[in-house]
Formats: C-alpha cells, structure tokens, sequence
C-alpha cells in the first residue's frame, strides 16, 4: 500500500525545554495523520460515532525515538496500513523531517481497534470503512 | 477569604523550547488547583456531574505572566473566591515561585459558569456547594 | 489593519472529557496562527532568534470563551494587530467555527513583548519586522 | 528491584472527548513518575544537567493500553528498573487505577538514553548517579 503523507509544523507548543519536540507529542503528530488519511478516505469520525457509535482507540504502539525536530520544522507524518481485520488495524507510521533515513524522527508501529464509543468494546469496523481501507491497501 | 494553596511540580511536559513554561499550561496549573480546592471542600466533580449534571467552564479569563517558571520548579497555586453567584464564580489565582511579589509567575482573574454538562446552558449552582463555598467566602 | 486567517482542524487531542475543546488550547490555537502570520511577512521566528537573540513572549491575555468548539471543527483563526511599539505588541485574535457572531468560539486581547531570548530582558523588535508589521498595519 | 510508585490525578487536561484520558498522556505520567524516582534517590535532574551537562531522552517505548483510566481518577504511576548500562536504562512501567490486573491502565516498556543536553549524543550515566541507580536496582 502506498503511503498516506500529511504535512505537521513545529510550533513552541510541541517543544520542551531541551529544544526539541516532547517525545510524547510524535503519538499526537501521527494521529493527525491517521485523521486525515482516514479523511482522505471520505471517513469523518464525528459521523462514523455519531452514526454507527464506534470510535477507533490506540491499543499497542511501539516507538523508536530516532533524531529529534525542534521548534518550525516542518515534518511530513506518513501513515501506511499492514492490516486490516474485522475490528483491528494495523499500521506504520513515520515522522520525517527530510526525505531519506537520516530525516527520520520517528517511526513506529501502532495497532488500532474499533470500539463502542461507550462500552469501548470491540465492535467490527463498519462496512464501507472496511472496504474503502482493504481497498487502499491492495 | 484566606487562599487555598496547591503545590505543582513543573515537569518537561510543562515547559517548550524557551527553557520555560509554556504559557497555556499556567490556565492547566490554575485548574488543577480549582479541582483540589473544591475536592478540599468535599465535592468531586465527577460526582457533582454524576448527581447533578452540571459542571464548571471558564467564561473569562485575565491573565498576566510576569516572571518564567523552569524545569523542576515546585511551584504553589493559589485559589482566591471573589464572589459567588447563583450560577457563576469569579476568583483569583496566582501561579507563585517563591512566596513574595519577585516569585510570582502569572496572576489570573477567572470568571466560571456552571453550566449543564449536555447543553453547556447555565444552571444554578447546586445548594450544598454554594452554601459550602460561600462559608469558605466568609 | 486587515486580519489574517490561519485555519485550525480540532483533534482529539485538542478536546476533553466534556467534549469540547478544552479551554487552554485556544492559546495553542491562537499562537499558531500568530506564528504564520509572522510567516507570511517573511519571518521565521527561529531564524529570528538564531539572528537577533529575540523571542516573542505573551506578557497579557484576555480571553472570552463564547461557544464551544467540538472534536473535527475546522476552525479559522484570527490575527489583527492593534498597535506596534518600539518593544511590544498588542493584538486580537479570534477562533471561529462559522463566519458571523454565532461562530466565535473564542476572543482575545493579547499583548506581546519581545525579549532576548536568554536574559528573557525587554528589546527592540528588529528593524525589518517592525518595518514590515507597520506597513501591515497601515 | 521493589517498584517505585508515584500518585497522579486525572484533571481535565489529561481527558479527551472520547471521555478518558488522552492515550499519550500516559507517556507524561510515566514520566513525572521516572523524575520523581530520580528525585527520590536524590537526584535533581535541573542539576544533573547543569553540573554534567547530561539529560535522560526516551529512545524506545512499547505501550499498552489496557483500561482507559478516567476525569478524577486517583493513580499509581510505576517505575521498576530492569537494566543500568553504562549509558541507558531499560525500565518497566504502569499506571494503575487499582491494585491488581484488572486496575491496569498501560503496561510500557522503555529504554532510555544518557546523552549531552546539547549534541544529544550518548554519554556515560554520571557516576554518583549510576551507582545509586544499581544499589536501588540490587
């Protein structure tokens, strides 16, 4: 599958005082990424909740701090699937400073589930989602 | 009425690549201290939203930054009530260094609501909080 | 002076447990669009600093919060100046949902001193900005 | 090596819309709960950077989350040390709502780096530091 890219700026917010960006914040960067590659798929996740009461949640992720992006970069955040089950997802993400491994911040990998909004149980990822994101993955 | 005091430690999270506390985090350190100051009057806002439905949201906030917070500072919050209405409360917080004006960081002037946690409209205040709240005013 | 707009997407992480934007993040909202505006007139604020030893910093916000903003807004931020002195800036921003009054989620009085970065000392702002600010402002 | 523990409160800040805490919030805690640690051995890390020029960064961090904690929940931050080297650490870490399985919010495990505050390049654990760090280890 191809990889889904979207553009993230720096600002004071995302930084600490060593300069550079609060590692935590990387998890903050690639679920804008996630939002908008799932927007990019014509999915809205206030109707997806509003109109079928699931909401997707982080469940596993496993980071690798590589260099750090300090205050203005502009970081392109990659979002690429691995797999796609009845009510999980698997995913790659990268936050990259420049093209190239040497531009690379962060990489990691994430599983997702989908879930009842208010039980936050399991629940199968609604139909037309599932087909657009095996679509976009073959 | 005598001030309610709440201890914060700042952590990296709290500062941005200044070498200080980011600004905004001063609003998220006054809140902690509101949150304490009302559980030191007995009432758990969870359980006020539980039982009656109503919550506290920030109408207006003043707010002067005098002089940075670091990294590691073990800052004191202060909780002032000016006044208590029937639905709003206006108060006066203080993010303090060192005790004495040359240890003050940011001094607030905030106006609550107390709103319906669904409809965000006004509601009064519920009767055992105010009646507790403006005991502690006297 | 005519406004700049810098738009701003509301993701969960902008939001709270009551469902809504939380509060605080405005600021983060608003410090965005202030950063692009600088960058529109040419000004990058870390080469800014790298150049000049000069930081912005927040000495003053007031700030009103009218509607709330909700998880998967599009937001459109304001930034008008108001006045430029030798050392300081003051400004109002907005943050809207819709066009028209009914779509402000937040106003705000702001004003902006410029500092060395280390000694975080009042200082001039450097010529071609200020040059650049006040034309904007004619 | 017995588990360090460290008590942290969910406020507002830490919640989103989904109505439980942001899952990279976790990170946070786990952290204030590491400077903590650090602090209990007598180790303040404003200090250790400005006497050593060193600072801890997170290189590596495998999450899980298991139950979401909540607005006003009462938690137990852990820290247990599974390995010093001579310039990392491998730690263990959870957060807890209560004790036992069922009350486990995120289970992490962490590698940690020493490096030069400024170069972020690896760097010795400072010596007094290290020794402590195994004593508390043995």
């Amino acid at each position: 599958m191809s990889e889904f890219f979207w553009s993230v700026r720096v600002y004071y917010e995302d930084t600490d005082a060593g300069g550079i960006v609060y590692y935590a914040n990387y998890l903050r960067f690639m679920e804008r990424a996630r939002t908008e590659w799932l927007r990019a798929l014509g999915f809205e996740q206030d109707r997806l909740r509003r109109d079928t009461g699931r909401v997707f949640v982080v469940r596993r992720a496993q980071l690798d701090f590589r260099r750090p992006a300090r205050f203005n970069d502009a970081l392109q955040v990659g979002v690429r699937l691995l797999e796609c089950r009845r009510a999980s997802l698997r995913m790659e993400q990268r936050v990259l400073r420049d093209a190239g491994a040497a531009g690379l911040c962060c990489a990691a990998q994430l599983q997702l589930a989908c879930v009842d909004g208010a039980s936050l149980r399991p629940r199968a990822i609604p139909q037309p989602l599932r087909s657009e994101i095996a679509d976009g993955h073959r």
